[in-house]
């Protein structure tokens, strides 16, 4: 059932690092990106896969983690992510995206679900050193930074408070909560939810 | 597995209007999206849902179908969906929006295809009419429209020819047509694939 799926799919910052990922699983990934909608079929987007040590660790360098978490400054060596696909936006076939980058996103963390793998979607970037170190044309945009690898955290989801509290938060067992909101609350109708 | 899924998720754009959708249906896709990774968790999407004829009528009037198909007007009395989703963002939660909406329309149509549903993403909308027809407050921003219903047309994937021509197209038979990029067109590597 997808339900299953997309209720398991939680956003994951802490990994077993000593899990590696093939170059074979993450094609298989952007294979999953290449079959979704695409806005007027254009197919503007392009990824970069890394999953060997000396490139993640340069991606590694240019992300932002957690922003709710002040005090964390991201995952500690050995639960860093095994994998990372940079998703790009090819300004030479469309001149602007809309949405195409999210539902590549989403296809991929659903797959890599799938494989018993965690991710999280991060578009806090120093897009500037990453394009440094990675070498990226600057035809391409930088649009997210998917890292990826086997899961070491459990995240659960809450219902938001009265307050409408929606920031994540880590209890002292180290468990990730992550609030919803209702579906009453996102819904514009009047029938009874 | 999710990679059947999402190859069994074409846009479609022609259905078997006497199938009838339910509110019911419609509530548990939201909940897929609802459930879905959303920037800094802040969940600023919101969702009208129609399944009702009065309503889907109204919705149709704002719709334009099918950029590439310059002769066709768009699905004919019916063949028209039996319900929509239009995806809103509240401005009042966030400013901007990256792709809260690409990953919200992806789970539902995932979910619709589930159901034995299809579906369309269609952002080329009239944003003032539908404001109009529906009662769209100001703060909510209009993204997407998910039309759906039960699916009346063949949708095969081909490989895009040389010539890199990406515009979906329908053969005498009424077959539609949608060219895809190779995998090894938009992976940035030297890998071999």
């Amino acid at each position: 059932m997808i339900a299953d799926l997309i209720k398991a799919n939680r956003s994951c910052r802490r990994f077993d690092e000593k899990h590696s990922i093939s170059t074979a699983n993450l094609l298989d990934l952007v294979d999953l990106a290449r079959l979704s909608p695409s806005a007027a079929n254009l197919q503007p987007m392009r990824y970069i896969l890394s999953c060997d040590p000396a490139t993640n660790a340069k991606i590694f360098e240019c992300l932002t983690w957690a922003y709710y978490l002040k005090q964390w400054p991201g995952p500690a060596p050995g639960e860093r992510p095994g994998a990372y696909i940079v998703l790009l936006h090819d300004t030479r076939i469309s001149k602007t995206l809309d949405c195409d980058h999210g539902i590549a996103a989403q296809s991929i963390l659903l797959g890599a679900r799938e494989m018993g793998l965690a991710g999280c979607m991060l578009a806090a970037v120093k897009r500037s050193k990453l394009r440094r170190l990675l070498n990226i044309a600057t035809p391409m945009k930088i649009k997210l930074v998917l890292a990826m690898g086997k899961p070491k955290e459990t995240i659960v989801i809450d219902t938001v408070n009265e307050e409408g509290d929606i920031r994540y938060w880590r209890d002292e067992n180290q468990v990730h909560h992550v609030p919803k909101r209702r579906l009453k609350d996102i819904v514009l109708t009047s029938y009874p939810i």
